[in-house]
């Protein structure tokens, strides 16, 4: 049988109507009234998603196993089983008002991919496998895609274990429960050798819409610095107080922000600085509040220009603290990632030899993709979604976009398994 | 006898250790790490502390009830019982961040009175109660000093038990959990006439303690206007989505902040301006905020200067909306309430009296006192804080400056008790 002839059977394999069921079906746990999702990492709707994911694997025969950070794995044995397997997946955690396709599409599709492969009586040299990293969101626990990082050996398993939300349930705790309500073969530690890894995704801004694209062949994730900031003030009577004695935490803060937005502004628009998380304390009306802490998010392609920009963040804090005490450390700091030219150049012949209007692109968003990079050769594949709208219970994609993406990476996969 | 020489039997009667004895231990119910208190209307630290006024009142032979709303009563009885009583008293509810002596001194400054009447063996005219009013500090509901506005006919009682929380926990269930902790005999209903309102506080601000006074006979409560501030964009992926596209309601409501700081400066210090709540939404670093809502105090003595500045909110709030909708509701507008010169004289000449440093002053914060004011003649007993620091677990008073006030309270009230 030639290439194009094999190619042709596992892209037809690819059933559009079964993929978006699934995803309507994994849709339904946690879902909003606004049409969103709510399945935050390790909640009970997690828990959920796992078992319905491990319940579609049951029902094909493939097998299913856990590791120690719960990174969930679904294997289609190949012909030559000791070899690296090749990796697709993506993660089943949303925003707290996440949409329906973020994470879930890059592993339904994944394991669309399985089942076209079977479908289509593919023996693959390689194993295949479908996975769904824990905590991709980084929400509740820090940092995101914290599974896929243990995977990659970028972080280390016993202090992501360890890891606690603010109410001091460990990473380690958290996983035990929702292993008591999904119970998977499990394997000691995390991290095996690999010998790819692709990532289906929506693009989660506006280029391929925009553009009339159907798939990204993405090149690069740009980099990201994030920033804790705890603004300290003091606690007074919001009646009594002369506002010149006050230290005024929300109003050092506030001005903080507006002095950031003005130092970090970008004509080019390229630049993306974020305050998404800002809380204060106590929080009662009548009461000067007394501390204020938020996190930055700086994102930029371009490993200087977002090593100078985030460097010059403290300064700027401090310039208008106000008398409060002001602190920023940062907790996260990740170069723009490259993928290498061979995966690149793959995802997006392959979608051009099935038709579709291609592009490569860079991805705004951090992935887990971003640390299998530096695992095994990597690469993502990005389809279009309505008006580049994500973390966001609005968010929509359509049937046939989906499909699109699945066809180019169960051809992607297939060439990738059989090397 | 003569009144200066019964008037000097029953300051002797107020004893300083018994006072601080019963202080100490009332905050020992929601005590912090910090030396504070956290113990929020309507709360189990709240039923525990309503239980341990009863207790006493209960030692002593005082019959104690409550009304509809939760307020409650200790009644000393006087020679003609159906004349309308002296009140007395104040709050036990803390800020969630509170001090020991904020509400509980006035609470058992008056159960001093009732105490030191009945050991200086003196029969009053009418009926003396202490009074602790339910809800003063108005921060899991709203509005705040509840119990004393729904006695003085200022809200209405249904109104305020339908009240919620942010957790649809109403007052009159809150309420219910309260009783079933700490059982009193209930009247039917709540507000019943009265002869005169007095209360006792510490000033939770500077100018007693800088000026060397220890007693401040209040003329004036400061107008206070309160504003919800809901700020409406659009959630958005934190790495993928061009600033120039966000509704970014986080970075909006800071700028809102900040020129509402620049409207309403006040080279003299005297208008009050805070955002003591201020919370966004989702709330997760990787999400550019849709939403964000925060609340407004402003304060003034002025009638007019809190009318001018508080009309002013709304448009600037929409001058800085940046593509949010922006909406500024009035939850609260009490206009600064004058006593009556009888009884700001009364407490100032016993003051005197008593050979205390004493000055006429206007009260910053609000009280109770605020809304006993339309229903009789109502003043107000201030004593030092140090630093001038309320609404903070640093709040601190001595021993000797709390009995002074409640030796002025015990003689104002009993001369106000025999007409």
């Amino acid at each position: 049988m030639s290439g194009s002839a094999r190619n042709a059977r596992i892209a037809d394999s690819v059933q559009a109507d079964r993929l978006w069921r699934r995803l309507m079906a994994m849709a339904r746990l946690g879902a909003t009234a606004k049409g969103g999702v709510n399945r935050q990492a390790l909640s009970a709707e997690d828990a959920a998603a796992r078992n319905l994911l491990a319940g579609w694997a049951a029902e094909r025969g493939f097998t299913t196993f856990a590791d120690a950070i719960g990174n969930i794995f679904v294997r289609r044995e190949g012909r030559e089983p000791d070899l690296g397997p090749v990796l697709t997946g993506s993660h089943l955690d949303t925003q707290p008002t996440g949409g329906r396709f973020d994470g879930a599409y890059g592993v339904l599709a994944a394991f669309e991919v399985l089942e076209a492969l079977d479908d289509a009586g593919i023996a693959t040299r390689r194993p295949v496998i479908a996975v769904a990293w824990t905590n991709e969101e980084g929400n509740r626990f820090q940092p995101g895609c914290m599974g896929s990082g243990v995977f990659a050996r970028q972080y280390d398993l016993d202090t992501m274990r360890a890891v606690a939300d603010r109410d001091g349930v460990t990473i380690a705790q958290a996983l035990s429960a929702v292993e008591a309500h999904a119970p998977l073969a499990r394997r000691e530690g995390a991290g095996f050798p690999a010998a790819a890894y692709l990532e289906a995704h929506i693009e989660q801004g506006p280029i391929l819409e925009s553009c009339g694209h159907t798939i990204g062949a993405v090149t690069l994730i740009q980099g990201i610095r994030r920033f804790q900031v705890e603004v300290l003030g003091e606690e007074a009577h919001a009646g009594t107080t002369p506002l010149r004695r006050r230290k005024d935490a929300l109003k050092a803060a506030a001005q903080i922000v507006g002095a950031l937005e003005t130092a970090l502004d970008d004509p080019a628009d390229v630049l993306r600085f974020t305050v998404g998380r800002f809380e204060t304390f106590p929080g009662s009306p009548s009461t000067v509040p007394g501390r204020v802490s938020f996190m930055i998010d700086l994102r930029h392609p371009d490993p200087s220009t977002l090593r100078a920009k985030g460097d010059g963040i403290a300064a700027i804090a401090s310039a208008h603290a106000r008398g409060c005490a002001v602190t920023v450390s940062e907790i996260a700091n990740v170069a723009p990632t490259p993928f290498g030219r061979e995966v690149v150049d793959l995802v997006r012949e392959t979608a051009a030899g099935l038709g579709y209007r291609t592009m490569e692109m860079i991805s705004g968003a951090g992935h887990d993709a971003m640390h299998l990079a530096k695992a095994c050769p990597t690469g993502m594949i990005f389809v279009p979604c309505l008006n580049g709208v994500s973390h966001n219970e609005a968010e929509s994609a359509t049937k046939e976009d989906l499909a699109a993406g699945t066809r180019v990476l169960a051809e992607t996969v297939a060439t990738l398994a059989q090397r």
